[in-house]
């Protein structure tokens, strides 16, 4: 049988500010809007929301572009490439993006918000804030919006999770003529990233979809940055 | 109101021959298993079926590397990186990518699956096919399984489109705050056609996948060629 699955943005999470109890804000906004939360459902936070709720903002001077350059620079540990204010270098995190993953976007006027110190230990306190919260056990991924080499437009992409493992791996299986899958490493948590985004926009206003009806069989410990974040001496683009 | 997804993979298509009816084959599993396609339903439909319905086989050497190894060298049109039996290059198409997107996985034992000449056109022919079959206005989107530099694992893109844009563009919209999005961009058939992924597998058998509830205002005439395959000239890992 064919899985089937179904992916919302939960209603009436306002404004997020340092400090607020994100993993309870989730909860009651899906219990008040959807019936609750449920054993088994995926949570996309996305990275703004997890930034605020950890009080990641800086003060930026919004008519001084180079108050956010000054920024860009201190969040990075190596620039890879610059062109005009588009600089992609590689993040205190191992993340590789365009300026630092520094957004002004949905942030009070006057600040920036940086990126989570440490993305999947933000997924795993929303995890198991929920569980505290809404007595379920779900998976979190928190996800932020990347440019990629050689193709146009951006896509949500894990940069944190908890719960469920960021690489499917089919070493080992066969395709249907039973040859081994040369195919083997799926970054599934990166699909469900960009699966959420559907659903959530940027303009929104809902920072967090639900994604139901995963296969069990992926839930397990794992993390993005152990799983995902490529050794810069395995990169053959760095 | 937020947007609602539903996506399952269609049941019952079989085995694809070059000069099969794709169309047809797909209008009738979804008929027989799952009450047809509906007007507006996003069909996902990977790589490797569409080359074989097109005749795209060509014959390998299973016990010679050489062979699948003179094949990638002749789709390709620039090598970009090579390290040990892995090549990075950029197809005749335009896409960057492993091994020229040939691979040998669900393929006969002696066979290799090239890509379609032009998956736009072939997803064009798809669409117009489940229209006259079926009598349903459906976006078709082609999918196959590309790696990302500095992150590990991969994640099914679009290399074809029909019906739907290939980017969503903000420009113009505001955020929350009412500040101009800076995030403008975003390349929504790579996000569905990962997502579509989440339900196909690598090894299930099942080529095809429906995405229901898609925004109506993302259907437009559109091409993966045209707006997701970056220009070489603003290109800055090539």
């Amino acid at each position: 049988m064919s899985p089937r699955l179904e992916i919302f943005g939960i209603e009436g999470i306002g404004e997020v500010r340092p400090r607020d109890d994100l993993a309870g804000i989730i909860a009651a906004a899906a219990a008040e809007h959807h019936g609750g939360l449920r054993d088994g459902d995926v949570l996309v936070v996305t990275q703004k929301v997890v930034s605020k709720a950890e009080g990641k903002l800086v003060a930026v001077d919004p008519d001084d572009p180079r108050s956010h350059k000054a920024l860009v620079e201190a969040e990075s540990v190596r620039v890879l490439r610059r062109r005009g204010d588009l600089v992609i270098s590689e993040t205190k995190h191992g993340f590789v993006c365009a300026n630092a993953g520094i957004d002004l976007s949905n942030v009070e006027l006057g600040y920036a918000a940086l990126l989570p110190d440490d993305s999947d230990r933000s997924a795993r306190r929303i995890r198991d804030g929920i569980r505290a919260r809404a007595g379920v056990e779900v998976a979190v991924i928190v996800s932020d919006t990347f440019g990629r080499t050689w193709r146009r437009g951006l896509t949500d992409v894990a940069i944190g999770c908890a719960g469920i493992g960021a690489i499917l791996d089919h070493r080992g299986t066969t395709d249907t003529q039973g040859r081994e899958l040369l195919v083997t490493e799926v970054a599934v948590v990166d699909e469900l990233a960009g699966a959420a985004d559907l659903v959530l926009g940027k303009a929104s206003g809902r920072p967090v979809a639900v994604i139901r009806g995963v296969d069990e069989r992926w839930f397990r410990t794992s993390s993005v940055r152990d799983e995902i974040v490529r050794d810069p001496a395995e990169d053959l683009f760095r």
